[in-house]
């Protein structure tokens, strides 16, 4: 490869890559579709699951264009028209990587349980398939939104670089935007179901999970995919698209002599894409010993091919040394940092895997803890989610060393490019997690046979693993790309206001302090408002479900059949009045404390950063550690099922349901569309005096 | 009074104020001993848990005494002789405060009960005076003992102001180090003892609270004096002292030209002392119609009274105008500071009294929750947590901003001097709690008539609502303090290292951000080691419980006597042997983190304060407001005593105790051991160029 020919063919690389990514997950699309859905029964409840989803995300698009239209008015005003249309293509597609991944996600259930009458490895194929449909649209849809709409404004702009790039800032903070919502208003939805389903279900009318008699237990699958599936798709292809964008941006800001900086994203994007296809393949076609071998396996081989291909073009593109930000280094540091990148990946997954698996110390304490109830089931919990910071947190820290070492600023944005360019396969890991759960829930509300439950339970049991991992995966990624994108914000104030010859956040500036402090609760108002939202919520269920089987006592024989509708409908309407509120509070103190001037706002970043990263780590691990808590003691330890035990470690999951699928993963979005928020406003602050 | 009179005499005058603090507790030591003790059973009972509280608090001196007597070793090769002196002095009154107001209180609390079976207000009388004699002794031995040992040292060098200040910052250490260490201690052995005794008695064996044939009554009794008492004045007199002296500190770095920075200090504490002992006096003899009038009445006595004479002194000692970090400013903008501090306590204690009171919607809303489970119990309370960080975060962030625009960091550390200056007052609420609940425990183990009990259950109501209330006043004001701690950390660093101009903590610089990931984690990882600790002990306590009961059944008719010094024996040696750990970690951090740099130590300050601030009141708050959502819920709502709603409120209230008792209140002590310690180690790092 030439090394003038990646650098100036870089973005059509990628574009065509983001192409052949897309074509594969429509390969992908074709082959789960066309295997068999199973029998009418099942076609029914599958059915009734799909159009819940459809139904809640059609109401939520229309809910928040409402409030993206007034937004994108905003932006048009503060950056015009170019970075306009890169909002509403950022929203867009945050919204269309989550609507086609549930797509496909309730499709691919109902046809997970039908494989599963075959083999177990049938049914893994099923399911993988249908979730890597979904990692391969997210950084496929990325690639091309990010790469795409940057080649055509160099087009529009004749090669203006920075105004191009400049463009890309509104499409970061639409799809930001778009996923907090998506996060929010589908963790809402799936949580409230799921915990209401449970309290009045399992707790008081001793129903087993996913029991057809539950009236609630539609809303509990459809859920699973509105939250597990669209949400999750949306926070990562905002996550992608932002760090991504986040290279560019770092890349133009500080290193000045050298093209191939702001190309080389993209590239390592590209490649990293090849090398999840190559994974995905390898899951499909290398048969291994149980589903977590094969998994595990798919996301080694796109680990190391993406090393050796990141290896193979950083010397080609750069030559021999760079200049980053008035420092000479030579290009081999960028592929370090790269692999900083993929070794944070694997740390993270290592420890949160530890914190969260039920075969290490930390899930057994918690286990343990609850022979002594409720009460020491809580403590345990949560000091387990306070303790599982610490490994993260010192990991993060140091990629943060040695990338900065290494290659300054950019340095730290491209070990993040490189961790979220394995998203692809990542994210096939996760999104199998809610296909499997709800390919369960369909063979037991269609009552086949118990054979295929159990093979559906032990694929959900490797799930779970996967989605607390991936938890542990974005909010590590998230911290380290808002750090870039605070970067970015000092950059982009430097550039904006040149009369200053330095802008220093100095902490003996009261003003940054106060902005500290400020931003620092933003992240614990955040959780606060949508855990309240959870709880009201799931109080809705319970009235309802109560209502139902009260008046139609023969529901609980089988003689009645329930009103499913009623409570997806009062889920709807619960998860959409909730989620604003929240999911505008950053934009409130973003510009509330932007009036106090550029180092209260400075300060706001990073104090939402700082508590945001330890409320997220905090409250995923716990959630996922008391899910598998209860797990352990369902399989028999500390008195098994029915036990006292076992009523603590339900009450423990049912605390952790929100902490790890509305709450602490919310805040991933959100800490980014913060800082975000804070470098699209930098233009209109200095224009009106108030930076200055 | 002649301004160069106050100035010049300010110490003598402290002194001398402080002495009279200390005379009034020693009268009010000999009102509260004077009154009747009791019949003998009372007597037998309380004379188990004065020697139970005895016994631990020697042990724990000898355990504490050990540990440091090596940093006692460290601090002398760091600061020489002088600072040397002063750890052992702050060590030794710290624990000194602790050991005699428990001393008070296992005797008030025998003659509360019988207090009570004459009159209401009788009781309140002892049990508030049995408080006040800690507040007094708080405040009295912290002026004296800092004011005392300044005056010495300042003797000692001929007036080398310098050489005297840089000794008090070794009082500071010892005071604060021993705090952490008490606060730990204290209230792992209170929480493990309430915990165990609760789980096994009122939730399996169905004995009412403080019932004699539990077996942890005693130690659970013995508790609330090691913790609520001996913890929190060693805790109180740490924050006063390390205030008082940042005070001086801060005035000594930043104001150049008047003497009166460093005395001013130490007038505004000798004047509260004297509103203090007005307002004590107020609650004795202006009878009032409910006890929390009287008790509010005193605070408010207090307050007033201290900000007019601050309003007398304050132009007399610095004349018209001064010059503070080289700004002139008006001397009655540090009155205007002082006030800060006092309408900061108030509104504190607004805001957490609204979070934690059962008049108001949060706990309410908890109570609510209740009725729908254990989990949604929890998950109310955490979101209640969450929400009550936000005003007292930010009105502190505004605090700062006003003191600072008004006089610099002098203004922070005058307003937190000012804000501290009341612990004689607020103490005195706060110790009244534990002993009217000892009160109440004594008056049911020796089967006094129910009307006795209905008094202190009355009475320790209001003590409930004041300990959460102090406990916000406490977090608040170590932020507010280790902020000024902090400044002194960046100024002293300016000192040391003449050869910089400035000295920058710029967010930019990746090795304050690195510090600051550090820093945020250790109030996690503090807090999940405490809450384990309680976890496991109240295990241990739940096991010996069920021994007991099994070995002798004839325990819970009556017939058989329980024998309830086993239980104070494991929990004394749990206390003992799971406080170290966690008391230990700021110690590590902050000498592993030294070595990464001047920088990185300053964000690792920053970074426990911010994370620390939230973790304390999120935890603090919700806590109290899980007590009291239980207590709403025995008043007879959502079911009253004994309904499903109670049996989860009962689970929120055992999962607050280490929250609000144990992990909570010991980040205060925490936040500022990590800060001073980070300015004693300065002189070493210099030294030997690991600061450069």
């Amino acid at each position: 490869m030439n090394p003038s020919f990646l650098t100036s063919n870089g973005i059509s690389f990628s574009l065509a890559l983001g192409l052949g990514g897309l074509a594969c997950a429509y390969v992908l699309i074709r082959q789960v579709l066309g295997s068999s859905a199973g029998n009418e029964k099942m076609a029914f409840i599958a059915k009734a699951v799909q159009e819940g989803a459809q139904a809640y995300l059609s109401r939520q698009m229309t809910a928040v264009a409402m409030i993206a239209l007034p937004l994108a008015v905003g932006v048009y005003f503060i950056r015009g028209g170019a970075a306009t249309a890169g909002f509403v293509i950022g929203a867009a597609c945050s919204m269309l990587a989550g609507y086609i991944g549930m797509y496909v996600a309730v499709r691919a259930n109902v046809r997970t349980a039908q494989a599963a009458s075959v083999s177990s490895h049938a049914a893994l194929k099923v399911a993988f398939n249908g979730g890597a449909v979904t990692g391969l649209l997210v950084v496929g849809l990325g690639l091309l939104s990010v790469a795409g709409f940057y080649a055509v404004m160099l087009k529009v702009t004749n090669g203006d670089t920075k105004a191009a790039i400049e463009s890309l800032v509104g499409l970061a903070l639409g799809s930001s935007l778009i996923s907090v919502f998506a996060r929010l208003g589908g963790g809402i939805y799936t949580k409230a179901a799921d915990v209401g389903a449970d309290l009045v279900g399992k707790i008081e009318q001793n129903l087993p999970e996913d029991d057809p008699r539950n009236p609630a237990t539609i809303a509990d699958n459809v859920g699973d995919n509105v939250g597990d599936c669209a949400g999750m798709a949306a926070d990562v292809f905002e996550t992608y698209a932002v760090s991504l964008i986040g290279g560019v941006l770092v890349g133009f800001l500080t290193v000045k002599d050298n093209a191939a900086a702001l190309i080389y994203p993209f590239v390592l994007c590209g490649l990293s894409l090849i090398a999840s296809v190559i994974g995905i393949a390898f899951v499909n076609f290398v048969k291994q010993k149980s589903a977590t071998n094969a998994l595990i396996g798919g996301v080694a081989v796109s680990g190391i091919i993406s090393a050796l291909l990141f290896k193979a073009v950083t010397g080609s593109m750069f030559g021999e040394t760079l200049n980053v930000g008035g420092k000479v280094i030579p290009s081999s540091n960028l592929f370090w940092c790269a692999v900083v990148g993929l070794v944070l990946t694997v740390l993270v997954v290592w420890f949160t895997n530890y914190y969260t698996s039920t075969f290490h110390a930390p899930v057994r304490r918690i286990a343990k803890a609850s022979e002594t109830g409720h009460a020491t089931n809580i403590i345990a919990g949560i000091s387990v989610g306070h303790h599982s910071t610490v490994l993260p947190v010192l990991a993060i820290a140091g990629s943060i060393w040695c990338s900065y070492e290494w290659a300054g600023l950019y340095g730290i944005s491209i070990a993040v490019v490189a961790m979220l360019s394995l998203s692809g396969i990542i994210i096939s890991l996760d999104a199998f997690g809610p296909i499997t759960d709800n390919a369960g829930g369909i063979a037991a509300m269609s009552g086949l046979p118990e054979s295929v439950r159990k093979i559906t339970d032990e694929l959900d049991a490797v799930g779970n693993t996967m989605k607390a991992v991936t938890k542990g995966y974005a909010i590590a990624s998230a911290g380290l790309a808002a750090m870039v994108l605070f970067g970015s914000y000092v950059e982009d104030l430097k550039a904006s206001l040149p009369h200053l010859t330095s802008i220093p956040f100095d902490l003996s500036n009261p003003m940054v302090i106060i902005g500290m402090f400020i931003g620092g609760l933003l992240p614990y108002l955040f959780t606060a408002f949508s855990m309240d939202a959870v709880g009201s919520a799931a109080g809705a269920v319970v009235i309802e479900v109560r209502r139902q089987i009260k008046e139609k006592p023969g529901i609980l024989t089988g003689a009645d059949i329930p009103d499913y509708r009623q409570c997806v409908d009062i889920v709807t309407k619960a998860a959409l009045s909730k989620m604003t509120v929240p999911a505008l509070l950053p934009l409130i103190f973003v510009i509330g404390v932007a009036f106090m001037g550029k180092e209260a706002l400075g300060g706001l970043l990073i104090g939402t950063i700082v508590t945001g990263l330890f409320v997220g780590i905090a409250m995923t691990s716990a959630g996922g550690a008391w899910d598998n808590a209860k797990k352990y003691v369902e399989e028999g330890n500390h008195g098994g099922k029915g036990s006292f035990a076992h009523q603590a470690a339900v009450t423990g999951d049912t605390v952790g349901d929100p902490y790890k699928d509305t709450s602490g993963p919310a805040v991933n979005p959100m800490i980014k569309v913060v800082n975000i928020l804070a470098i699209v406003i930098i233009p209109i602050m200095v224009k009106y005096g108030f930076f200055h």
